[in-house]
């Protein structure tokens, strides 16, 4: 049992992209600090850093992939920026009185896999972080990064500074998990898209996951996961607004934890899709399953798949999505064996998008699917491909219906904001 | 006793300043490694890299030095930069097929003291690396930085990296540490003062050591003490030459090794130098002591004293210099404890610079001074102050005279060049 209350704050590049950004937080960090809770920042490199440091180790050129070196000295190069931010930090709070120092990966120790590069965690040891923070001092740990079985720095990939702010929360049994952005919570859609989209007190975590699944980029899934599996109260919040108002955010908590539910918490827009569609495939057994191993051992993530007889008898068409930086490499794998397999055409599209209806609401209502596809056709919207899960509902349609799809459901849905 | 040779190969800010440079470096690195010994590099931060981080933690804000927590977080950020360097370099080696990869200061781990940003080196565990370079790998050493006993990030301070070479050459009982620069030996003065100035091939380390001490550049003083305790061939050689070509730099090394020894082996010449003359002190005794230990207390380097008496009876007149940083600091100190002290006037000087002449073959050779002051009388170069040691002589004279004087001296002890 901590002796103390204690809570993470994570903060992204933006919120720590200069000096001042940093002041800034480091003003955030005090007032909770100044609630007598113990508190752990888990801070980004500043904005752009990273991308400096990895374009080095580009132009360092990669290394032998036989060697598995490249992980080893990338991690090392590129945790750097992070160290930095943390260092920075802990000074200008020192400087302000405070009692606080830096962790970095190492340090914590914050244990993970030698998959260099995007290294999963295996554990923390809370003891040391624990017993400074309960003591009274502020610990600033370096995001994204920590050390593996042998001693070498490792990194936990794009985005990892939100999973290591979900397992410190986990590892400390802390109250709630702060994360700090450049906006001020969770939408319903993406406002820039819907002026009337509306900022969500709550959502449950299976939802959050669709959500970053589904193209939003305000949480990192393998933060969400953690924190579900952990039952963190994670909270999405901006760090641009004033100190000590009004800023609750968005909560990710468990279904159980939202009185309200509605059947559609959000609608969500995917971009980078694009659709490969095959045409008179030979319909014998296995034939599905030839091109899509072929397809994942060329590392395509494929998503939706629809297939449905071709004109002619003994033959099918096989359409599925992909994102979009996958799709030359689909069709390289795709034309190269293509008599193997023996389609008779490939038509490529990436003039699509993806949009999604997201909800737990769904599990215990019906109608959704049909509420959805009949807003569509009321706005002459054609459906490419539909997949659907429990708690979300996708189809594929032509690009220029991307606004014109997202505006109709989220008004369909009930979820626009009174004006 | 090590299975191979082992060589230290350390390259400072501007041999590493960019990837073009970097890579360069690397080419030198493998030549060694392909003459079947084990090699160590030690690396500097890219040039700039540095300061850009030390001038974020200035705007930072200094900590309050009570915490003495300053230095924790500065270490942690600045230590960043040959962190990046050394990752670098491994990155490029392996891309060049070879076996290498990067050891920061805590994986070594070298050991310091917790004197942070000025540490001082206590042990070096020699396994780790020593074992990987006996298999074949090339260790590549970020310079300048160590880890303190509680396991926190510790730098040695400006030009740590020519001390982090020397201490792993001793460490692993290496038969040479050549420090790579951007002059390729160390010259008998420096050659924009004097273009009779030559290169020596070789130097003992207690010469070296008063050149460090007197001015010169080329490698810093700590380095040459280590490396002079443990018997380590340094040597100073360019990492802007042409690879495999002739390039024997200068030897560094005991006055034992040097068959031919100079009388003077060196001239070198101090600017930042400042004096100051307290007039008519009262002569009882204890009143230096006073004064120095005033300026000592005050963080004042003091160096050459002369005491002479004053005109009028029962007073001395005082004269000292100190580094001209310090000026300012020290007429302070003295004019705010004047009344005490009881000096009559103080006067200022920063218009002077310090000459020295180096060698030690003056341990068995007399006259050394009388050619000293004949040949700056002949010149009509007065002098301020003289200070001596066993292998050297030093003059504070004018400034105005300072490359008149390094050219007469260095012509006077026979040390030109053939034209």
């Amino acid at each position: 049992m901590a002796e103390r209350e204690r809570v993470v704050l994570k903060f992204g590049g933006t919120s720590v992209a200069d000096l001042d950004r940093i002041r800034a937080v480091a003003k955030i960090v005090a007032h909770e600090a100044d609630k007598g809770v113990g508190v752990v920042a888990v801070v980004s490199a500043m904005a752009g850093e990273t991308n400096r440091l990895v374009a080095l180790c580009s132009q360092a050129g990669d290394a032998d992939p036989a060697l598995d070196a490249h992980g080893y000295e990338y991690d090392t190069i590129v945790s750097s920026g992070e160290q930095v931010t943390a260092g920075l930090l802990a000074l200008i709070l020192q400087n302000s009185g405070r009692k606080a120092r830096s962790w970095l990966g190492w340090q914590a120790p914050l244990v993970t896999d030698d998959a260099h590069g995007r290294a999963k965690i295996k554990r923390i040891d809370p003891g040391p972080i624990g017993a400074a923070i309960d003591g009274g001092e502020i610990a600033i740990v370096a995001g994204f990064q920590g050390i593996d079985e042998a001693g070498r720095i490792s990194t936990l990939g794009r985005g990892g500074s939100d999973t290591t702010a979900a397992a410190f929360a986990a590892a400390l049994d802390a109250a709630r998990c702060d994360i700090y952005t450049d906006v001020d919570g969770v939408y319903t859609t993406d406002p820039r898209i819907n002026r009337a989209a509306k900022k969500m007190s709550r959502i449950a975590y299976e939802e959050m996951l669709e959500m970053a699944a589904l193209g939003a980029k305000v949480l990192q899934t393998r933060s969400v996961e953690l924190a579900m599996a952990h039952s963190v109260k994670l909270r999405v919040l901006s760090s641009f607004g004033e100190i000590g108002a009004e800023n609750p955010g968005t909560v990710i908590c468990s279904e159980d934890s939202i009185v309200e539910k509605n059947v559609v918490s959000a609608v969500t827009l995917s971009r980078s899709e694009a659709k490969i569609s095959l045409l008179s495939v030979p319909d014998h057994p296995g034939a599905a399953a030839d091109i899509f191993t072929l397809l994942g051992d060329g590392g395509v993530n494929v998503d939706m798949i629809v297939q449905s007889p071709a004109r002619s008898g003994d033959a099918a068409n096989i359409s599925f999505t992909m994102g979009e930086d996958d799709l030359t490499r689909a069709e390289n794998a795709l034309l190269e064996s293509q008599s193997r397999i023996g389609f008779e055409k490939i038509i490529s599209n990436s003039d699509v998008v993806k949009v999604s209806v997201i909800g737990v609401g769904m599990k215990s209502h019906t109608g959704v699917a049909a509420t959805m596809f009949r807003t569509l056709a009321d706005n002459a919207i054609n459906i490419h491909n539909i997949a659907t899960s429990e708690i979300k509902i996708s189809v594929l349609i032509d690009s220029r219906y991307a606004e014109l799809a997202v505006r109709a459901l989220h008004t369909a849905y009930g979820l626009d904001a009174a004006a």
